[in-house]
């Protein structure tokens, strides 16, 4: 594909707190930015900060020259897919789609490939770092077309922190490598929980954990961004009373254990970190009924009546 | 207890990789250091870089002035309580013993009573870092009474990394707080380990894997030390087929897991990955022949012949 980006000028659908600070991030760099959002607040807020404010996808192109580039920052799944599809109307052979969402890699591929029939690029762009980093520098894994990488390097490597960008290949290996990135995450946090659970629970409950986390973090070899979290958490509550042991999970790990399943990979640990998430939001915990319930049918085991 | 450490005088019980570095730190930062092993050799080599060579536990002891401390780095269980109370009989009241071994809590929790009866004081001191942190700075968490830990500060300061130490309470709480952390660590590592492996068997086996950790070392979530040796591995040896998927334990994973059950405490995801190292081990792999014999009697699947 001929695909140029022959300006510092971009569009970003999606402003939640990561397209948001990824608009401010680009605007403080000496990019044209246009904006656009479902709901017109943040855009509008935006443009008070620079940004051309659209009301609308259309809109939102008709606002860039060609070839353009948009880069979509919206929730993975049914939205990213729509609002895509709606801005292929309007796109052009020779412009390029960024989606720096947590999509599944097979909807990337074939989004690839829906877009590439009108000429137009989709690149699948894993972006780690949270929103600190959407404003200052992420990590950013870059899948597609790689003549499409290289007209966009420059916007890579100014969204990132030094070295923070990797070309990692064909269609889908960008959303692919960030949702490994974040199944191992699922796996080292559940092991820092259980770790620091047998702390609390254990024979030396006394101890400060605060302290200990940030001891690990000081020349230990479990040392690294996690285990500051904890030591920061840890120190602001030492309890943690005030956070409710409910996790949610993004989609990245299931479809990680899909992918496992579907590969015939070994994901016992990293398995057991999705579902231990699973069991911490489940209020009906039917299976554990279950087991009670028939541990008091075959051994007269009492049950606990709620 | 009146436990007091009045010079820079040190004797060391154990010369593997970890005590004879911590000898060579002890001796870079002015201590007087005696130095003994098992064997004669790693003594007499530490002896012409300027320690003393003691033949003996007992000629180690007559070698310090009292009140004396000795460090033991031995092998946890037998080698180093059969050590300590080898010491016992040539230590007097006032003196202190510091186990900076992978101990088992209980054995040091027993050991420290042992020595408490007649005066001598035990502290089990965890040690982070590996044989690099014993030469240049570890990170050092330690048990046991708080007199002895106070006497001996500025010994565990002068051995570890900036505020790389940490009094963690009463006897055993050193090595327990190391063990967690070894726990975690085995967790952590499975997890980058079933990741890399989706990594190379799922569908993007030709990303550059050794690339993608330097980029995950690089300001995303999962930064941090493992992260970087992994991408070092990697580096050196892209398949790491120079590497047999045989992988030890030490210990500390299992003791964690069972402490873990007897205090009742979840602990899937580090289980699993103890579990893992076990099977990695097997030749025997007796019981997946199990499961093939009984696929093969239930439902005729054919058995794979050795």
């Amino acid at each position: 594909m001929g695909i140029r980006m022959i300006s510092k000028e971009i569009g970003i659908a999606g402003l939640g707190k990561m397209g948001a600070n990824i608009a401010l991030q680009m605007l403080s760099k000496g990019y044209v930015v246009t904006v656009q959002n479902r709901s017109r607040g943040p855009a509008d807020e935006l443009a008070t900060k620079g940004a051309r404010s659209a009301a609308s996808i259309e809109e939102l192109i008709a606002s860039l020259k060609h070839p353009r580039t948009v880069w979509f920052m919206l929730t993975a799944g049914k939205p990213t897919i729509d609002a895509v599809r709606e801005a292929a109307a309007y796109l052009q052979s020779g412009d390029t789609v960024i989606d720096g969402s947590n999509s599944h890699y097979n909807e990337s591929v074939m989004l690839s490939r829906e877009l590439a029939a009108k000429g137009i690029a989709y690149l699948d762009a894993g972006c780690s770092g949270g929103p600190s980093g959407a404003l200052s520098g992420m990590s950013i894994m870059v899948g597609g077309d790689r003549k499409a990488f290289e007209a966009h390097e420059g916007l890579f490597r100014d969204l990132s922190v030094t070295d923070g960008y990797l070309y990692t290949g064909r269609s889908g290996s960008g959303h692919f490598t960030k949702m490994v990135h974040n199944a191992i995450e699922y796996g080292m946090m559940e092991s820092i929980g259980e770790g620091l659970e047998l702390m609390e629970d254990g024979p030396y409950s006394d101890v400060d954990l605060a302290k200990v986390c940030r001891l690990w973090n000081n020349g230990s070899v479990i040392r690294g961004y996690l285990i500051e979290l904890a030591a920061r958490a840890l120190e602001k509550d030492p309890k943690l009373s005030s956070v409710a042991p409910y996790v949610e999970d993004n989609g990245e790990g299931r479809w990680a254990v899909q992918a496992a399943v579907e590969h015939g990979v070994p994901f016992g640990a990293i398995s057991s970190s999705l579902y231990e998430r699973f069991g911490s939001r489940s209020t009906k915990r039917y299976g554990k009924r279950v087991l009670a319930a028939l541990r008091h049918e075959f051994g007269g085991h009492e049950v606990k009546r709620e």
